[in-house]
């Protein structure tokens, strides 16, 4: 029998996490003052402000430990997802990641090396996807029934103004960063009778796009040097979370049905495997965390940005050339 | 029946909890650049250094929704112990605290009047506990199979350096803020069989010890400004923390047994109504979020500290009264 976190004591833990954790640290950085180890951690904010998010994953909400096609979630998917979605809200403002607190509660039959796992995907994933200057601080480990992942990301704007979810004007263009609607087949493939061992490798990737996304880490600050007028972290869907950025600018978010379809093309595969519109993930599945930004016409947009519609005066919500669209996003409650 | 947070949208149960948050705005606070609402939080750090923490509470395993001797916790409860465990910690780096990210995780059956208690009890904390400056900035909502509250915190050491671990020489002198071994009387009486009803108002006050916490959060700044050389927060009991502070600077703490007596005297008598030594809740007993710390003899000490014990040479390690004591704190995974 492998060893369960019920076998070890809670300092026991710390010590097999914390060298994996800090294996994040760059020798580069000088953000971290006071790194974990104390009641809490110091940071450096040359700038003097600091950008700050929270985020939370849970077990059978969030992810399935196993998914009806068979696949079981590794320790190194949550741990990835955790950091992907953090650093995703601190790039949405135009920021990047400086520091990671992160909380975890486990059941006591959870596997060692699942949390060993969960502590390297955590740290691969800042490596990864750029944010090289962020460092886990701190954080706090605890018993429950279920497994929950929560952690809180801080980030620096450099100097720069931050990109809220209200400044979009009319006869602004609308532009997209990252992928849209890869995650959710992902999702709908797991959630099939497909295992993984029948699929393509186009349709693996699909599946990792869900258990471990790519945000496109660089494009939030490169957009805000570009003067994005508004952005927001497409994590409940590109409707739902346009609608968002429509109600909190006052405008209308009218999107080109040609670019939609060219987001849909490389999903009609899985599509027919599936059985399934993949117009539904563009527009509704969330998850991959893109960017969606508005910029004023003319902008020189950063080369991560793909135009996909432009800004009205309003009312302010979403159409598709002009008309409402039917497919929406995710609520957390919702039956 | 009263409504559950299953009836309602993610976005309607935050419309009820923000404003209750926000209560926690101060007029004069301008730390708060960009509050709820955008992806992130944006701080002004003045000073260019941040505080941070995170903490998690977990129902059935930090609290009982219902306890033994009846009583049933409220979510003013877990909201108030929430924002009063994180602050502590802030405290005990000698900073104050400027804003909270809460994350709440809720079973769908959770009534949304629990969870109004919650947010007051986290605002009325923050406001009650002397936080001033803090402000709830941002959150995650979202559904689980058990009640998790996770929230993180920032703080300003408003120019001071933090007090460490480390820090402890020998020969200095050692000294508590705030009260030990009151939440872990508070808690012998919840898991008694002796109802809130038949308790007389010393013992009640022992329960709300343990409910909802006091750090005294004006102490740690003091110390820090004091000149205190170590100093951490008493979580998990006077013995095991005392130990880590030991640990991290490579001394003794050595208590003073007449003054461990002084702590002890004000539970005499829920120790005998209880059958159980007080001695056990003073060195054992955490969740007060006193303070520990150490500093030169013949300092000016803060009005909020006692003396306890002195610092010796070592090995790193606890007495009382030079003999190795033989009570222990909290372990969250040991059986």
């Amino acid at each position: 029998m492998s060893p369960t976190v019920a076998d070890l004591s809670e300092s026991a833990l710390l010590d097999i996490i914390l060298p994996r954790l800090l294996a994040t640290a760059s020798e580069e950085s000088d953000v971290v003052l006071v790194g974990p180890g104390d009641d809490a951690a110091v940071l450096s904010v040359p700038d003097s402000r600091l950008v700050i998010s929270i985020d939370t994953q849970v077990q059978d909400m969030d992810f399935r430990l196993q998914w009806p096609n068979g696949y079981r979630t590794t320790g190194f998917n949550v741990g990835w997802k955790a950091a992907a979605q953090n650093l995703s809200d601190i790039n949405a403002m135009g920021g990047r990641g400086t520091s990671m607190v992160v909380s975890l509660t486990l059941p006591g039959n959870t596997k060692v090396s699942w949390v060993e796992d969960l502590a390297d995907g955590l740290a691969a994933a800042i490596r990864e996807l750029g944010a090289n200057d962020c460092q886990v601080v701190g954080g706090d480990l605890g018993a429950g029934r279920e497994i929950v992942v929560t952690a809180a990301v801080t980030g620096s704007l450099e100097g720069r103004e931050p990109v809220l979810r209200t400044g979009a004007r009319p006869g602004d263009i609308v532009a997209l960063a990252g992928t849209v609607g890869r995650a959710a087949a992902g999702l709908a493939i797991l959630e099939s009778s497909r295992s993984m061992e029948s699929l393509g490798a186009d349709a693996v990737e699909l599946v990792t796009n869900q258990l471990q996304p790519w945000p496109p880490l660089g494009a939030g600050p490169a957009a805000a040097t570009a003067g994005a007028t508004a952005m927001l972290d497409i994590s409940d869907g590109l409707i739902r979370d346009a609608q968002r950025l429509a109600a909190a600018s006052g405008v209308t978010v009218d999107f080109d049905p040609e670019a939609l379809a060219k987001l849909k093309n490389p999903l009609e595969s899985t599509g027919k495997l599936l059985g399934i519109d993949p117009m539904n993930w563009v527009l509704g599945g969330g998850e991959d965390h893109g960017l969606l930004a508005t910029f004023s016409q003319g902008v020189d947009l950063p080369e991560q940005f793909v135009v996909i519609g432009v800004v009205g005066a309003g009312p302010a919500g979403v159409t598709i050339d002009s008309q409402p669209p039917t497919i929406f996003g995710w609520d957390h409650f919702a039956g």
